[in-house]
């Protein structure tokens, strides 16, 4: 059992030291490892499954929606980056570039894409002519590169893995409506497989998307009272489609210009998962998501028949649709729920040589460490029921913390002191200029995360400099 | 019907121009288009949703040999890069360089991913230290890029799609098989799966990957008798263990170099599909990889009854498993036809309302463009026949066509006359010294394409010099 202890103990207290607990379980949890490349991480087996997990499902999401996936190339001649203005001031500062191929110079520097808007736009401007050719709904999985100065394994990398959804649209309108369509799918995917709850809304001038008319953003809060941005979804009007040239002959017979959006959801999102569900004993996974959601562990394992019967309960679940690995390794039990419980494995069952004589088997839940004893026969259906369960359980936690967490200012004194004293959200009004926003970050390291869809008016006046309020504003310290 | 016939014209026949054929069937199929990268495609939907099912399929076919999958860093530091002295100098000429990040140059300069054993290598030192740690059978897909100086759609390009796996093994005798294993991984699949029968062999030094021990390979012919390389599988000895220091304490708790695979496929296989199987009126799917695998077509579909019936059949094949689309557009239905012919799906059901009426549809094969009329009743148990068929039919066309373009030669004047005047493999033995590859290479153009695993003895001496054969080999000219 030293040994089993010490596996434990190597994670940091949540409560000591918050950044800490982080990294201990996104390296103890072996879901990430260090590279030689300063700034890039590796994503490991159980990390990758995660993603992986999180591709699939949402990708069946997009392709309900009509979308269809493409690959566009990995580089952006630089000519090409600059023919937005905005978008070229927004990431120019952060790209690589690539200045040789092989041993010679390069004509034109290209740079590793940061995001891929200039490419698609300039794959529509050749394949858009008529309306009939509209809408495209083009996604792509990938990874892009923004030269970070300080990074964080998935809240911020140099290279990390995403999808970026690229539409284009005969009408403003119709682009407005995919734009809440993607940020809708998300929240749902969000809240429905990773049980983490969101807050919509749309990005004040100063945070929105470099080139984008509206920007639209999902925000989470983490265990810690941090706000984490986990999604977003862009509105370009018509602004691209004018700098490249993206036209279409509309059913009249006249040339008009396309209207785009993009959206995308990051390997970013792992980090909310671990810092929304997670404990001091590690990874906590929803069972929806979870790439194993059932680690069957033997006790007394070298006594007879009890290896044979774990099999057997494997290979019954496993049949019955259930993501389960068995742990026959040589270990100890104790050192094994160790390591289900830092992987976040939802449950684990415990099958020992009396639990196999009394025909039943523990069931013991990851998120409570509730213990459920279970028929043999019976376990298959009982077992469903537990894992959703546990899924309910772990959004409603997280919907419970994050309103405990959320709270109103009217005052800008009242405003400091929460933002000082109550880590979480903050709701309060605002009066719509970005000089506020300096002010508030300064003040307090708190930036606007979202004007809501659900706008409320709490007070008349903005709660930094008492002029007439614009909307509501969730303001919070973020990732 | 004029605008049917231009849209088939667009392709320009096989026995005319075949390399203007390929280009013509990429482009009109819309599998791919160009980018302002020089060198780089753009996978468009049609393309990239066969890579998508070569990537399902070929992903469960790894996982069951116990592969998980992983994702590495893009770039690798140059001094990375040149730890193992064959494999710098095999790949250092033609990758593309970051120099700069954001505004600032770069210390060290990074490269662009051309593949990834380096990466691997870094990490498989840092995690395995003990016999428990091994095997590691890690895999990843990716884009990988290559300096190249002329490219063609999938099968020469800067940037290409594909999965690397890297695996690191306690003995010599695991990391042969695993290498033999995976090459049969990928012969099988292009057998069952891509209906493209394949010679499975062992690479000469000549031709092996750079710091391969051996590499072996499988080898497939296009239907104008080029061979085509479709995937290849390396056994690296313990050399790679030993450049990064890889080691790990066996049983006996003696230090040890670990012993190494890699093996990759790209997106070039959808080369090999295109030449295998498409004919001049566009291409040609095999059912098991086609991502629309039935069109249906409505006859005069402005017929009262027509649309309603035909989207019934779709909805009922649809739910039977079947991959299926219906063209409802405004087109004529021979204009229908053509695009279902150019794009290669393997059968389209013509439904009017005579057939209707007779309670039955026209199935008509893409391949053999046989009408098979079915009784609607039956349609969905006799369309999985007919797809069957047609893939196994796709599969004995490509054998027959590879046997019949499969020559021998003994000495070196037939072995010349044969590859300028009879496209195909030609066998002959060979001594097993460079010289000789490099001497065929100059006189006719062709490389030793495999010393094949089925050895034959045809004659006593090399065909080229004479002097006693070691092996026989295949050999061609080669895409």
């Amino acid at each position: 059992m030293a040994k089993d202890k010490k596996l434990v103990e190597a994670i940091t207290p949540m409560g000591e030291d918050f950044a800490q607990w982080y990294t201990d379980v996104v390296k103890k949890a072996e879901l990430i490892d260090y590279s030689s490349v300063r700034g890039c991480m590796i994503l490991r087996p159980n990390g990758y499954a995660i993603w992986e997990n999180i591709q699939k499902t949402l990708d069946g999401m997009f392709k309900e929606t009509g979308v269809e996936n493409v690959y566009m190339p990995l580089f952006i001649p630089e000519s090409l980056l600059q023919r937005e203005k905005d978008h070229v001031e927004g990431f120019a500062p952060e790209v690589a570039w690539v200045t040789h191929g092989g041993l010679e110079p390069l004509q034109e520097r290209l740079c590793v894409r940061p995001t891929s808007e200039t490419l698609f736009c300039d794959l529509y401007s050749n394949i858009v002519q008529s309306y009939r050719d509209l809408p495209k709904l083009y996604n792509q999985w990938c990874s892009v590169v923004r030269w970070e100065k300080t990074t964080r394994p998935f809240l911020r990398s140099m290279e990390f893995l995403w999808q970026e959804g690229h539409t284009a649209h005969a009408t403003a309108e119709e682009a407005e409506e995919r734009t809440v369509q993607m940020l809708n799918v998300y929240s749902d995917f969000c809240e429905k497989v990773l049980a983490i709850p969101m807050i919509k809304g749309r990005k004040t001038d100063k945070e929105k998307f470099a080139g984008a008319h509206a920007t639209y953003t999902i925000e989470a809060l983490m265990h810690d009272g941090k706000a984490l941005q986990s999604g977003t979804s862009h509105n370009f009007g018509d602004g691209f489609a004018k700098a490249f040239g993206i036209q279409f002959t509309d059913k009249e017979n006249k040339l008009q210009y396309a209207h785009q959006t993009s959206w995308g959801m990051s390997t970013r999102i792992i980090g909310a998962i671990i810092m929304v569900h997670g404990d001091d004993s590690g990874l906590v996974l929803p069972p929806r998501i979870a790439p194993t959601q059932v680690m069957v562990i033997p006790i007394a394992q070298h006594k007879e028949g009890v290896l044979e019967k774990a099999n057997e309960v494997k290979e019954a679940l496993a049949n019955a649709g259930y993501r389960v690995k068995l742990d026959d390794s040589e270990k100890s039990p104790g050192w094994k729920f160790s390591e289900q419980e830092i992987r976040g494995i939802p449950v684990r069952i415990e099958l020992g040589p009396k639990d196999i004589e009394a025909n039943q088997a523990v069931v013991v839940r990851r998120d409570t460490r509730e213990k459920i004893v279970v028929s043999l026969d019976e376990l298959s259906t009982q077992l469903g029921e537990i894992l959703d369960q546990m899924q309910n359980d772990m959004l409603e936690r997280a919907r419970n913390h994050r309103d405990s967490h959320t709270y109103m200012a009217t005052t800008y004194e009242e405003f400091k002191k929460t933002i000082e004293e109550k880590p979480g959200f903050v709701k309060a009004m605002w009066c719509a200029e970005e000089a506020c926003e300096l002010k508030i970050k300064e003040d307090t390291g708190a930036t606007s995360r979202c004007m809501p869809f659900e706008q409320e008016r709490i007070a008349e006046t903005c709660v930094c400099c008492g002029k007439p309020a614009k909307s509501l504003v969730y303001w919070g310290r973020a990732y």
